[in-house]
């Protein structure tokens, strides 16, 4: 057995490569970082991350420095079921979502990455083992682009080798959204994979007329169209909308998945890894949309989330983010026709340029 | 129109009088305070506050010295409605939940005790003014104590002025709970007002097998039988245990509540305003409440609570908590026979002995 050694948490504020919006973030220029080293009395180390827009992040960083120590001790790394509920309920009357779930979400990765590096396996496999190929796409944050330079998008990505692709909605008038979505599906041909996202733009009702609106044009889905807290408005857009919703980065718990997936409430559950509670619940979230016969998508942390789709038989796409962490990573996620490849080096196989990151640090 | 000058938050670790212990919670000897002034810039302030019971407090504490006077800037301090929103969906990616909505509840709290101070009004009159005189109950944290230590902390609220009292229940052994309840009940006597706190003990179905036991005792309400999360757990319980059921402390958003309420998963609605998010969503739950012809209670913050069920028609008992905070409140809660009165003066009316609190500022 190896105990918990030590927890090391780092605060970054990153710069984006260039400004992105959406309709409800306004314009972004950074992204917060928060990243969690945990080291083991065997002197292995295991490195897990979570990110936010541009708040929380501080509050992020406290608890993984001074709450989620105070709470493991020098537990068994081993038994990330059993720290999982401690830490769930060591923060429970406070936390229970919000940046306690964060940070926990942080803490979890890098005890999988710890456990999987030990086993000299990689995640993908230690999970279960699918097929490291994983459809992918590019998600664009481009709510503010013309027709124009969304096509320009479109063929930066196709170039890229992205055989999917994910635009934003959400415009004032609908009118400007169907434009934008005709435009580019008129560039793009029918049968192409192209989603749209609407980061909770609209009332239940209005995302219905508008579903119904953008019908015509094969959307694979569209993303979260209402607040995460109106179950029963996912469950009336389902039916009546047209199109298959797709909803997650915003629900903090295996509980808020449940009770979304159970009411008929989102056709691809699409958890984050770095904001649901980590590979622990994003693991179960996708086997309870299995159960419901459902696929699963992911949102976010990219490099990690590729090797959890590749272990489950009900994966769908994965999304490849526009935040530009990259540039601290080591080593790419290579892309073959379309698919994001899981590595074979041991954990999720990421390195973090920890120098490079440390120029950002927050305060 | 006076804009916000200045958000200061304090933090600190007061001990306890005597520890406490419940059963998720373990045993506590002190409790984390947060507090928000807020200034404006006629040179009025008002004051917040929320708790923790004992983790989570420096992320609070982060959000409310950074995060939050970055979201509001010098916005005008009497649009409540517009600020909630404001900080609401500043902090939503990474918040919606967790430290972050305790930090909106005090500084909610502060703006609407600076609102009620410029109008010269308590907070019970300014919100709807039904009546000060609320009845109240002693909350009990005593899982650890016999029978006749229940019946000498009952003798001792009795001496008090409390014609209402709670005791925690969730001993591993049903039988244990039971002989608790049935040795309390026969020294209160019929009729006397007695609930029991289960603090997320159980299952749904361990919760109605032991609400059917207690059934014979008469309890008011049984409170959080199981985890907040499982809504259809709740109606089942409702339906079937035969006891009034009582939760709301671990739920963070007027969403939350109506998901309960439309469930039929809630006898008594207990919001709690440190971290419900704030006096604005506790008023909205008591009116949603009142719309499900339900009665409101309240949890932790009596000195504040107060004003709220004051304010509301549907108003029930009133939590007075044990955390022992009125040693640095200048002016304790009145009681009379049996109720809580809330003051005329302006504002909540409450003072901290800054002085005293110091002595435990917390890093």
């Amino acid at each position: 057995m190896a105990a918990i050694e030590k927890i090391e948490a780092g605060f970054y504020r990153v710069p984006l490569p260039v400004p992105l919006s959406d309709s409800t973030h306004g314009t972004m220029t950074s992204f917060e970082l928060i990243t969690a080293r945990v080291r083991d009395t065997d002197g292995a180390e295991g490195v897990g991350y979570t990110y936010t827009t541009g708040h929380n992040g501080g509050a992020v960083a406290r608890l993984l420095a001074h709450d989620i120590p105070e709470i493991v001790g020098r537990e068994d790394a081993d038994r990330i079921e059993r720290l999982w509920q401690k830490v769930w309920w060591g923060l429970h009357y406070g936390g229970r979502g919000g940046p306690s779930v964060l940070a926990q979400s942080a803490f979890d990765m890098a005890l999988w990455d710890l456990k999987a590096r030990h086993a000299n396996l990689p995640l993908w496999r230690l999970l279960g083992g699918h097929d490291p190929a994983v459809p992918c796409y590019a998600g664009g944050i481009d709510l503010h682009l013309s027709v124009d330079d969304l096509v320009k998008e479109h063929d930066a990505n196709l170039a890229k080798g992205f055989r999917a692709i994910k635009m934003k909605v959400g415009r004032v008038r609908m009118s400007e959204d169907v434009e934008r979505i005709r435009g580019l599906r008129g560039h793009l041909g029918d049968g192409f994979p192209l989603m749209a996202d609407a980061n909770m733009a609209w009332t239940a009702d209005e995302a219905i007329r508008r579903a119904r609106a953008f019908e015509p044009y094969g959307l694979v889905w569209l993303e979260e169209p209402i607040i995460p807290d109106d179950v029963a408005g996912h469950a009336r857009i389902v039916a009546n909308g047209g199109v298959p919703i797709a909803t997650g980065e915003n629900l903090r718990s295996l509980y808020e998945f449940k009770a979304l997936i159970a009411a008929g409430g989102v056709s691809f559950p699409e958890p984050d890894v770095t904001n649901c509670g980590g590979i622990t619940v994003f693991m179960k979230v996708a086997h309870l949309a299995e159960a419901f016969n459902l696929p699963v998508t992911s949102h976010g942390a990219h490099d990690v989330s590729v090797h959890l789709l590749a272990a489950c038989p009900n994966r769908s796409f994965l999304e490849i983010h526009g935040f530009g962490l990259d540039r601290y990573i080591g080593e790419p996620l290579p892309m073959r026709e379309g698919n994001a490849i899981a590595s074979e080096r041991p954990g999720h196989g990421i390195s973090f340029d920890w120098a490079g990151l440390g120029k950002h640090a927050a305060a």
